[in-house]
C-alpha cells in the first residue's frame, strides 16, 4: 500500500497526542517520523513507530520531558534529556548547535539520557540546509563484538555528516559502524538471499555472507574489521565523556535501549571566512564522480544522492508501507 | 640492525640541519620521525625519511617556511603552512588547538598547504597527554576508487582520535580509510603471503586477498566498502572547506603528494565540566575488553595498547631498522 507524507504525519501526530504529548511535540515528532519514511528509511520511520509506542507505554520514553541544561557556553552546551522522546531533543540540540555556529563559527551540544533518535541523518542535514557542516553521532546498546572478541561489547553507533552542495542534493553520510544491520540480515534471510559482501563470522569463526549464520552467532562485523571496532569505541567514549552520560557499557545493562549519549557538532564555514562552501563542495564531488563506472555498478554517486532520488519518487508516488503496520496504527485512532 | 631512539633522532637532526633547517626545527622534526620509529610505525619514521629529503631537494618541501595565520578566533584558527615540512606545522597546530581548548573547552586549527604529516597519531596523542580528546585528519592524493568507480578519486585520508585513559596507555586510533596500505600490499606480496581479509578488487572486479592483484588493478578497498568511501569523501570535504585549502581533487593534479589540508580538533573534558574523564574512559574500555577472546585471536585490545607494548620493547631493545636505509642516511653526514 502507498500513503502520502501528510497521511503518515497526521497518523503519527494524532497517536502521539492521544498518548499525551503536547500538540507541538506531537507535531514535531510526527514530522521527523514521516520525513524518515519519505526519505526511504522506513525502518526508522513507520516501522519503528510501534516500538516507540511500546516504550511510551512502558515509561521508558517519558511524555512531556524537558531537557535540563547542565552547562551552557557560547559554543558548547550539555543537556540531560530526561529520557524524553529521542527525535525531539536531537532536533532541538541540533537547532541550538546551528545557532551557536552561526554566532561563533562552531557549535556543539552533547546529550545524555536521550532516547533513540531514529535517523541521525535528519539532524545532520538540518545543518547543511543552513549551508553549514553538521556532524552527529549516537551510541547504542552493545550489538557487535569488539575486534578479537566473541560477544557484543560495542555499539554500531551511527555517525552522520552533512555538507552543503550547490546544484544538487547535499552530501549526507549516515552510517552505522556495523557493516550491516540486523534488520538487513533478517530481510535477506527471509528472501533466501546472501549478503553482497561478508557481514560477520559464523559460530565457528569463519567469515560469512550468509545472514542467518550471523544472526545465529551474533558476530556482526564492524566496517573495516579492526578499524571500525576502534572507531565505534572512539565514538562511544567521546559521546559518553562530552555528555557525562551513559556509554555502551551502561546502556547494555538496561533491559531496553534507552538513555543514550549523543553529540552534535556544527561548523559554519561562512562565519569562518569561507565564501560559497557549497560551490567548493560541488567541485570536489564532481571530480570524485567522474571516475569511470566499474563493471557491476550502474553509477558513481556520493552519499545523499540516492536518498534524494527516493525522496522525490516518494513525494510523487506515495510512500510504500507495510500494510499490517500501517493498518495496525490506523486502528489506534 | 637495531638502533636506539637517540641514535635515530641525532641522525635525523644532523641531516635536517645540513639541509638548512634551523636547529630548533631540525630538533622538533627529528623528535617526531624518531618517535614514529620508536612507536613501531617505521614506515612513517626512518623509512619515509629518504623521500622527505628528496622533496626537500626538489623544493616540494620548503626549508624555513613560516605559517601565515589567515583567521584567528578564540577557538578556531586557519593557517597557510607555505609548503613547509609537514610534522612541524601539524605539531604546532595541535599545540595551538590544545591551548585554545584549555581556555575555552574546544579548540580547532585547520591547515592548508601543509605537507605530509607522517604519523597522525603523534598529534592526536599530544591532546590525550594533556587529558584532552584529540581528533585530527589529513587528506591525501587520490589512492582509491570511490565506491562504484574504477580509478583513484578519493584519498585514504587518515583519521586519528586520542582519548586519555587512566592506568594504561591512552586510547589511540590512527587509521587510514583504506583497508590496507600499498606498503602492506607490497610487503605481503614480497613474502608470498595473502592479505588476512580481502583488500580490493582484481582487474576483473572480483574481491581478492591477493596483494599483487590489487597492486595491479589499483582498486584498493575503503573500509566498509561504500561506507568508507563516503567517510573518505566527508573527511576531504571538511578539511578542504575549513582550511580553504586543496581537496583530493587538487592534490591529485600535482606531481607529488604536497600541499595537503589538515584539521585538528581538541575538546577539554575537564574545562567542559567532566571530572576525571580518564577514569571514565578506563571503565568503558574495561567493559569492552572483557568480551571472551574469539578463536583465532590472542586477546581483545583497544587501539593504542599494542603500540604501547611495541614502544616499550623498542625502548628497551632498540628499534629494528632496514640496514640499507639507515646506512644510506648515515653516509649523508
Amino acid at each position: 500500500m502507498k500513503v502520502s507524507y501528510d497521511e503518515l504525519k497526521d497518523l503519527f501526530r494524532t497517536i502521539l497526542e492521544k498518548k499525551g504529548f503536547s500538540s507541538s511535540d506531537a507535531e514535531t515528532a510526527a514530522e521527523i517520523f514521516a520525513e524518515n519514511s519519505l526519505a526511504g528509511v522506513i525502518s526508522h520511520g513507520l516501522n519503528r513507530f510501534p516500538r516507540v509506542l511500546k516504550y511510551i507505554d512502558s515509561g521508558d520514553i517519558a511524555i512531556g520531558a524537558k531537557e535540563k541544561v547542565l552547562l551552557s557556553l557560547p559554543f558548547f552546551e550539555r543537556w540531560d534529556c530526561a529520557n524524553g522522546l529521542g527525535p525531539l531533543f536531537a532536533r532541538k540540540a541540533m537547532q541550538k548547535a546551528i545557532l551557536m555556529a552561526k554566532e561563533n563559527g562552531i557549535g556543539a551540544v552533547a546529550l545524555c539520557n536521550n532516547n533513540h533518535w531514529m535517523r541521525g541523518g535528519y539532524y545532520a542535514k538540518m545543518a547543511s540546509d543552513e549551508k553549514m557542516i553538521g556532524l552527529c553521532w549516537s551510541n547504542t546498546t552493545a550489538n557487535m563484538p569488539p575486534w578479537g572478541g566473541e560477544d557484543a561489547r560495542i555499539g554500531n553507533n551511527p555517525l552522520c555528516i552533512a555538507i552543503p552542495v550547490s546544484d544538487g542534493p547535499d552530501f549526507l553520510l549516515d552510517m552505522a559502524i556495523s557493516q550491516y544491520s540486523y534488520g538487513k540480515l533478517e530481510t535477506l534471510r527471509l528472501k533466501g538471499e546472501k549478503l553482497p559482501y561478508p557481514g560477520g563470522f559464523d559460530k565457528d569463526g569463519n567469515l560469512t555472507d550468509d545472514p542467518g549464520l550471523i544472526e545465529e552467532s551474533r558476530r556482526m562485523l564492524p566496517i573495516g574489521y579492526w578499524k571500525g571496532s576502534g572507531l565505534s569505541i572512539a565514538l562511544d567514549l567521546i559521546a559518553a565523556l562530552l555528555s557525562n552520560g551513559n556509554g555502551v557499557r551502561e546502556i547494555s545493562a538496561f533491559e531496553n535501549e534507552v538513555a543514550l549519549s549523543q553529540v552534535m557538532i556544527v561548523f559554519d564555514p561562512v562565519k569562518l571566512g569561507i565564501e560559497e562552501p557549497e560551490k567548493r563542495a560541488r567541485e570536489i564531488l564532481e571530480y570524485t564522480k567522474t571516475s569511470p563506472v566499474a563493471s557491476g555498478f550502474r553509477r558513481v554517486t556520493y552519499p545523499g544522492e540516492s536518498m534524494q532520488r527516493t525522496r522525490e519518487a516518494n513525494e510523487k508516488e506515495g510512500i510504500e508501507v507495510v500494510d499490517d503496520i500501517y493498518l495496525g496504527l490506523k486502528a489506534l485512532i
